[in-house]
C-alpha cells in the first residue's frame, strides 16, 4: 500500500468498510478526523438510523460545500465479483470495490484536495464545508434533506456545492451535471364494470376504455425542453388488469406513470393536463400523485465556470454540462438557492457487480477539486 | 316425500349426491338403473377420472338423444346457503339445492319423460339415447367430447339432441338455445426493450407500443352477426406489464384476448385480421391461440319445430330461439352433424349460492320432453 497516493489510500480505507445503506460503518468518523485535523468544526447529525456529518472551516461567506454519501448499494451476487467487494484491489490500474465509483473515490479526493488547499492557503477566503450522509442510495428521507432543513432553520447559507456523484461517462470531467429533471409519479386507477366476456354489453371493460387514453398520453408532447433540459418525458412503467380468468371482464385497471420533467413544466401543470386528457376520454378514474423530486438548474456562473476551468486546467478537456439522468441529493441542496454542480468519476460500472474505476482518475479528480478551490476561495 | 311427483323425487335423489366436478357420485348408476328397466342398453365410458354414460333404446334411426351432465359446480361459501346444498328441500314451492337448475332437475325430467313415453309407445319409431357426462363444468376434456369421438369412430349417428342446460330466463320454455357462438382465446405478448425510465430513448416501452393497437382491436367491428347470431365480440380480459418498480421501463406486455364469434366469422379469418392489425402498428409480438369452441347453429327443422310445438302445447308459450350466452357441450355434439337444441329450466340462480327453481317447472319440463318424443318418434 505504500506506493498508493493519499487519495487512493483513503479511498481504500473507505471501501473496506461495508457501509451498505443505511450503514455508515465509521466512514464519517474517518473523514471527520482528517477534516478536524485541518481546522474543520464537526457536527454529527443523526436522524433515525442515518448518520450525517456537517463540517465547516471558516465562518465567512462565500461557502463552498462538498457533498456526498458514504453508503453504497448492495453488492448483488458476491460470487459474480472478481474481487471481494469490500477488499479494495488495484488490478491493471483499475481500483475495484463497492463504492469505488459511487462514491467513496470522490469522498477521498475531496478530503485530500481540501487538505492540500488548506495547507497552501490556511487563510483562504470564505468557508469550506462538507455535507455527508449515509442515506442517499436508500429512501433518502433521513439524510441530506434533513441536514438541509437544519441549515435552513438556523439561517446557514451555502453558496456553491459540488456533489461527488459519478458524472463522467468516458473520461473524468467529460460531463458535469448542472441540474436534474424533476420526477413525478402517479398511480392511475381506471374504473369499469366487471362482467362475463360472453355478455360484454353488461360490463364496461376498463382495458378497452383505457387503451385510447393511454395511447394519447404516450403520444403527448409535454414540452420542448430548453437550452439546459431535454423535453419532459412520460412513461407508463406498470399496467395491470384482469382476474387471471379468461372469461371475466375485469372491474378496474391500474397503471403507474412517471414524468421526468424539465423546468419548462410544473407539477401542477402536468397534473392538470393528465386530468384534462383523461376527462376528454370520458373516463372514471383516480390519480394518486407522488412528487419524487423537483427539477433544479445551475446556470452558468461562478461555480459552473470555476469547475469547468479547473477541469480544463487539469485534463485539458472542455467539460459538457448536462441535466440528464436520474435524481440525486443535489435536488435537496438546490432548494437553498445554492448553485449545485455534480462532478465525479466515470459512472460506467456503478450499481453493478465488479464496480471499478481507473485508479489514476481519483488523483486527477483530487487535482480538479483543488483547482476549483483555488479559483473560488483565493 | 310421498307427495312429490316422480320427477321431483328423482331430482332430489340426484341432488343429494355430492357430485362436484369431476365426481359423478353414483348419479349415472341411478339413472342407468331406471333406463335399463325400460329397455335401454347401457355403456359406461370412463375417460381419465370422468364417468360417462351412453344409453340407447332401439337400433333404428332416427336417433333422439337427451344429453346432460351429472356434475355440479362447487357450492361456494356454505354458510351463505339458506339450506344444505346437498339436502334438497322444497320451500314455498321452490326446489333448493346445488344442481336443482343446472342440471339435475333436467336429468330427472328426461328420465321420467322417457319412462312415460316408452310405457305409452313400447314400439316407438327410431331410437332414444342418453349421453351423460360428469365433466361439463370442469375442463370438459374427458366428457362429451370423448363420447362423441367414440360414437364417430363406430359410425353411430345421432340425428337430434336435446341438451338439458337451463335455457329458460323467466318462465320454463320461454327460451331455447339453437346454437352457440364460438370462443377463441389468445395470449398476446408484445415485446419492447427494458430500460430506465430516466433514459426512455434507450428503451422501447411495450405499454406505449401496445396502447394504440389495443385501442384499435377494441374498436374493430369484426362482423355484423346474422339472423341467428349477434355480432362477434372481442374482449381483452387481462393485461400485465411492469416489474413493480416505478423507474423501470418493462421489456414486454402480456394480454389475454377472447372472441365470442358468430358463424359470420371463422377462426382463421379472425386470427389473420388480428395479425394484420398488429402488423400495421409495427409491433413485435407473439400470439398463442386456443380454440375453446366452434360456433354451431341448428336452423329451423324437425327438432327445433318439434321442441317449439311441444312447449306451446304444454305451456301455451311461443318459445324464442337464441344463440346468446356461453358455451355448452352442445358444441361437441353438433360436430356430428346433429341438430342440437338446449332446453331446460330457468337459469336465474345457476352457479350461485341458494340455487333453486320452481318445483312445478320440472313437471312442466317432463311434459315438454315427453311431448317432443311424441312428435318426433311416433
Amino acid at each position: 500500500m505504500t506506493e498508493l497516493s493519499p487519495t487512493l489510500q483513503l479511498a481504500c480505507d473507505l471501501i473496506s468498510r461495508n457501509s451498505t445503506t443505511p450503514e455508515d460503518a465509521g466512514c464519517q468518523q474517518l473523514m471527520g478526523e482528517r477534516l478536524s485535523a485541518v481546522g474543520f468544526e464537526l457536527e454529527s447529525l443523526r436522524f433515525g438510523e442515518v448518520d450525517n456529518l456537517w463540517a465547516r472551516r471558516g465562518s465567512e461567506g462565500p461557502v463552498l460545500c462538498f457533498a456526498g454519501h458514504t453508503d453504497v448499494v448492495p453488492t448483488g451476487p458476491v460470487e459474480q465479483w472478481q474481487t471481494n467487494p469490500f477488499i479494495p484491489q488495484i488490478v491493471n490500474g483499475m481500483l475495484h470495490g463497492r463504492g469505488a465509483a459511487d462514491m467513496k473515490g470522490s469522498l477521498a479526493a475531496m478530503v485530500v484536495a481540501v487538505e492540500r488547499f488548506v495547507a497552501a492557503h490556511p487563510e483562504h477566503k470564505g468557508s469550506i464545508a462538507f455535507l455527508i450522509t449515509s442515506d442517499e442510495e436508500g429512501p433518502a428521507t433521513e439524510g441530506t434533506v434533513k441536514v438541509v432543513e437544519t441549515l435552513v432553520e438556523r439561517g446557514e447559507k451555502v453558496d456553491w456545492c459540488i456533489v461527488g456523484e459519478p458524472s463522467s461517462t468516458e473520461l473524468v470531467g467529460d460531463i458535469v451535471k448542472n441540474g436534474r429533471r424533476g420526477s413525478l409519479n402517479a398511480r392511475l386507477v381506471i374504473r369499469g364494470k366487471q362482467g362475463h366476456v360472453a355478455y360484454p354489453h353488461l360490463a364496461r371493460n376498463p382495458i378497452h376504455l383505457a387503451a385510447p387514453a393511454l395511447a394519447a398520453l404516450a403520444a403527448e408532447v409535454w414540452d420542448e425542453g430548453n437550452a439546459f433540459f431535454p423535453p419532459t418525458s412520460f412513461q407508463i412503467s406498470n399496467i395491470h388488469s384482469g382476474t387471471g380468468a379468461t372469461n371475466v371482464v375485469p372491474g378496474e385497471l391500474e397503471a403507474l406513470i412517471n414524468f421526468r420533467f424539465s423546468t419548462e413544466s410544473t407539477v401542477e401543470g402536468l397534473q392538470q393536463r393528465v386530468r384534462d386528457l383523461l376527462d376528454s376520454h370520458g373516463l372514471e378514474y383516480e390519480l394518486h400523485w407522488t412528487v419524487s423530486g423537483l427539477p433544479f438548474l445551475t446556470e452558468p456562473g461562478a461555480l459552473l465556470d470555476g469547475v469547468s476551468a479547473a477541469i480544463k486546467q487539469v485534463t485539458g478537456r472542455d467539460t459538457q454540462p448536462s441535466t440528464s439522468g436520474g435524481t440525486s441529493d443535489g435536488r435537496f441542496i438546490a432548494t437553498m438557492g445554492t448553485q449545485v454542480v455534480e462532478l465525479g468519476p466515470v459512472n460506467a460500472t456503478i450499481h453493478q457487480v465488479n464496480e471499478c474505476i481507473k485508479a489514476d482518475d481519483l488523483n486527477l479528480l483530487t487535482d480538479i477539486y483543488q483547482a476549483t478551490l483555488e479559483r473560488l476561495l483565493t
